[in-house]
């Protein structure tokens, strides 16, 4: 990661390729449901359930494209 | 925080690191609820509920999404 | 307010701090929902009622963030 | 309207003021919906429907907030 | 079209006017449930179901606001 | 593509066309849910499911538009 700094799950919003890229906005997306719902336990319950469901999961795919387009603008489209 | 202004809770868009930012993006999210619904009860019963709830989680973290790319445009993306 | 127009609710984007943007952010929020529905006594009820409802209190706070970008992108993020 | 051209109801973005530029998020919100169902009966009854449900307007809401985030970087935020 | 390609439905996002721009918005929403479901009789049965429906209308009118926003920021606001 | 790297499904966000940009974005929506649900029956027996609904197909839409703004900017709108 470019400049690693002292912080945990996100140290930069810079990525080498798009690929990686899109996994770093599905780790955000991930990271907005674990910081409104900490509990393991919840989440894995609710992820069986969710991950089953065809309008949750194009939800879920609205929430990564969102972050997408935030880390695709700071990393300058990868040009 | 950058520049401490007399205000209360958002004296400032600019944070050091990208997980500050992300953080800012969550209190934007809970104080837009807030702002509709001031009551702690009401507020606490229905956390309880949504927060149990895989679908309500991830809008919830489409919010977070949304503030995210805000808070990150602001910071120029850490760069 | 920075140049005041002849105009009523809406004379400018402009604001002073990031926390009277996000209340301009509410102002516009609310301002979409009464040019839909201009009775006053139906919002009263319907407000009664999404009031005391989790995920339509997330989408309130999605309309929110919305505007909030427009606003603060507006303001140059009050840098 | 600024350079009024040959189109009928959509001659240019460009508004005087935020408050116009608002009412033209509307009209585009509604066009979008117009243009989806052309047949006045069911947008009339269908509008008496949606226009007391509290979850429906805070959704049209949020169309007026993104059409108005487009009017609103056409016109430079009205600066 | 400016610069016609060989490409059949999207030659280019360039319009000469705001309300060709919206039209354009119109095909795109439309080619993005046409490409996640190419069988023309669901989508007829669909079409005429969601249209009698408000809130599936908002909806519609949402994706809209979303491609008009590219197309409007593609022609720099037909300025 | 442009600069083919090692990466598999994502080298580059730059396409020729904007036809081309539309089906990236649609690969983009795609992947969105396969990083949420990667077992192929799931994914086969609900978008049996979702395809047959006018809202779920109007909401993969919406993810579809929110990927080719990103993807149309990143091609700097094929002008």
């Amino acid at each position: 990661e470019e400049g690693q700094k002292s912080e945990s799950w996100l140290p930069s919003l810079q990525t080498e390729t798009p690929k990686e890229g899109f996994e770093l906005a599905l780790k955000l997306s991930r990271m907005g449901v674990k910081s409104t719902q900490p509990d393991k336990d919840v989440l894995f319950r609710e992820r069986a359930e969710y991950s089953q469901d065809g309008e949750a999961l194009i939800h879920a795919s609205e929430v990564v494209a969102i972050h997408f387009q935030t880390v695709a603008a700071a990393n300058n489209y990868w040009k």
